[in-house]
């Protein structure tokens, strides 16, 4: 794979040992490993090889580690099991705003099945207070709390180990979904972890549900045998015996790797900012994972950028509220109060150099400058000059594109001057806000009933 | 592999087009697919791909077609968001007694649910009455109804057509579980249908859930973007094209191969009972899946068997009640009041031959001979005189105990004479009639509590 792939936490290729590792194993791994004999018999000894290695990675007991089909199906699993397993302690469930959309899911399942959910809210970086996090999950009646590792768009890493220490004494299990976390960093000593060795160039399909001994857990709905009763079914043996040879070789050099790819994060943070006008970098500048940066770039469509840049030879993601598979902005975003338009997120694997890095540096400020250019309703900096108006109507105008008529609006009053825009994309509100901060303008009230304020300060 | 292995429906090795399309896919199938860019692209235009060719292999639709990570996870998606679908019609489940145990947890967490469940009771091959499947279906406040192709354990075809007809116009769903018909056989012409694609030589996590346009389904819990919000989580692409290349091999000469298969079958079918006495083979002899053949011995345990065969070289499976892996009877064969102890199923492949055919019936009868002599408590040929008694206590005693307490103190009655035989195991009941029909004895009546009450006919 080549350092144009600056999606890795998307899921990478198999590593060369994984792919060798399913290949060994097909002989021997391809039966089911629940029948007592034979090719049975075999894969089982392969599963159980397999599963003791990942959990001497981890250092964890074999029979904490379960396989589920995927990583979102062992979230899935994992919060609905602690749910089922403490429903006689009550029926709450606290989440972070920013956790994988899978746990909001099964958050917004719980309360439609008559239960109740706490969000915790995040601050700028998109991080929970360890504090405010620790009161939510220990009020009355909470069966389960749920905390990612590191946040999957903006990096920041939560407050794990306070969190879990504040909860030591209440007896309210954390569910952690350390996906991101584990490809570089440990497993964290949560009752119940999850992860997916996607991330760490092991196959699609093997999930991670760690459940430590004595927590209570179980099954959500009609299980099988496989996985003592804990999965949705059978794992396929070569792929499991494949994830834990790529575990065993990406961490062989994490501390290493982790360094090196966080230096190039360092670079990526400072000079994008440099390079591209109007462009914020996002989530925390220290203690975030080694290899993932999020920014966002006022008046142009994500979704347009990402296509762009993958033209130029580089395939990066979008939580953008613009791209063309959802309408709805990233939810972590908005809970962060930050830009959800123009969105971009890089995530760094072993294969990226500094030269792949370089040559991204220089095709990012031309491809942002040719997307601004190509929108509908030019940038700001080229924009005929609008009529005066103290009421904008961007109804119905998809984001940027309400931003882009603010920003073309504004310099037209004079200073201290203000104006109403009209906007209801659902991504508007956070996204004038985000402008305005950006651009040093104030966002004086309104909403999207009323229309937003906005004064020109300067 | 070699034709030692007689558990085909227990899943298969790949088929070597499989392995060939799984190297060749996975430089460009490793990605997420709904990733809209770079690798992601490539992966969904494999995806695809697949989908298409599996598609037209079975005369559906593409988009009428989801991937699974399991057969059992695709049939349990399948009655559950047909349930989920249907809730305003009603909140009864109808289905076969000698459905896969998918079906009965999913029967059972329904009933838990406060729904309800009726289940159709199956003659002694294993099938129901088309007639009086459909008359519990068309009941009032039918929500779904499920019933398998073929039986899993001895292979009877199920009326899916009479009962697909009977149904066409009360407007109730039929979800059918085709994993071992579409091997040789058709894809049912059923609203909604699922398989596995292990059991073609696929690999393990990949299940097949067929709903038809227009058919009322909706996902029974969270789920995410993957397979149109119809599955758990994305399918591994190299795993999809890999079934997909396995699938179009198999059935390439689906007729012969059954045909050939079949003639094996007959000649099981009609050697065992003539080479292992106190045997009886199972379920239809007629309108049954090609390739699959039940057998139960009297006065041996089906896991000890298994273990002599295995030892010998072959490798089967068995519902018996006395399987190390589960207490309770394979609730097939209780369901067609069939023996449930010393029961054996053997399923063929491609790789089989006459000549191993030939082997495994010069092997089976001494294994079971051995087997028996072995067994705890001596077979009724070599058995000692036991002292006459009214009443046999076998309480405490695993099957097939009691049946041999049975065996050897019967015969010590004069003809006309009876004796009460106290037995708590669950599988006793079963087991003591069908031995009574075997032996051509009588069960004259009682049960666990008060004891069998045997007459000694001849």
């Amino acid at each position: 794979m080549t350092g144009g792939y600056l999606d890795a936490a998307a899921g990478l290729p198999w590593h060369p040992v994984a792919v060798a590792a399913w290949q060994a194993a097909l002989d021997d791994g391809w039966a089911d490993p629940l029948r007592p004999t034979g090719p049975g018999r075999r894969a089982a000894v392969l599963l159980d090889a397999a599963r003791a290695a990942i959990a001497a990675e981890f250092g964890i007991q074999p029979d904490e580690l379960v396989f589920a089909p995927s990583g979102s199906s062992a979230l899935r699993q994992a919060v609905q099991g602690s749910l089922a397993g403490r429903h006689r302690a009550g029926n709450r469930l606290v989440h972070s705003t920013v956790e994988h959309s899978t746990v909001l899911r099964v958050a917004e399942q719980h309360r439609r099945a008559g239960g109740t959910v706490t969000e915790v809210p995040v601050d700028a970086e998109g991080r929970v207070g360890a504090q405010e996090f620790v009161a939510a999950a220990t009020a009355a009646r909470v069966a389960t709390a749920v905390l990612q590792a590191a946040n999957h768009e903006v990096g920041s890493r939560q407050p794990v180990t306070d969190v879990l220490q504040g909860l030591a004494d209440a007896g309210v299990p954390l569910v952690v979904d350390a996906s991101h976390q584990v490809v570089y960093g440990e497993l964290p000593a949560a009752p119940i972890v999850t992860a997916d060795a996607r991330l760490w160039g092991g196959p699609a399909g093997v999930g991670l549900l760690v459940i430590r001994r004595g927590v209570r857990w179980q099954p959500p709905g009609p299980v099988d045998e496989a996985e003592s009763g804990r999965a949705l079914g059978a794992p396929s043996v070569p792929a499991v015996v494949a994830a834990a040879a790529a575990l065993r070789a990406t961490r062989a050099d994490r501390a290493a790797e982790a360094a090196r790819l966080s230096d190039y994060i360092d670079q990526l943070r400072r000079r994008i900012p440099e390079l591209v006008p109007d462009t914020v970098v996002l989530g925390a500048e220290h203690d975030r994972l080694p290899h993932l940066v999020t920014f966002s770039c006022l008046y142009l469509d994500g979704q347009a950028l990402l296509t762009e840049l993958d033209r130029q030879g580089f395939t990066a993601s979008s939580g953008s509220s613009c791209s063309s598979d959802s309408l709805t902005p990233s939810h972590v975003l908005v809970a962060m109060g930050a830009l959800t338009g123009g969105n971009v997120r890089l995530s760094l694997h072993p294969g990226v150099t500094q030269a792949d890095l370089d040559r991204f540096l220089a095709v990012l400020p031309v491809a942002v400058a040719e997307v601004r250019a190509a929108a509908p309703g030019s940038p700001p900096a080229t924009a005929p000059a609008a009529e005066r108006s103290p009421v904008l109507d961007s109804r119905g105008r998809r984001c940027p594109l309400p931003v882009l008529d603010l920003a073309r609006a504004l310099p037209e009053l004079p200073v201290g001057g203000e104006l109403v825009l009209l906007a209801d994309d659902p991504a508007a509100a956070g996204d004038i806000a985000a402008w305005c901060r950006m651009t040093g303008q104030q966002l004086v009230g309104g909403g999207p009933d009323s229309g937003f304020r906005v004064r020109r300060l300067h």
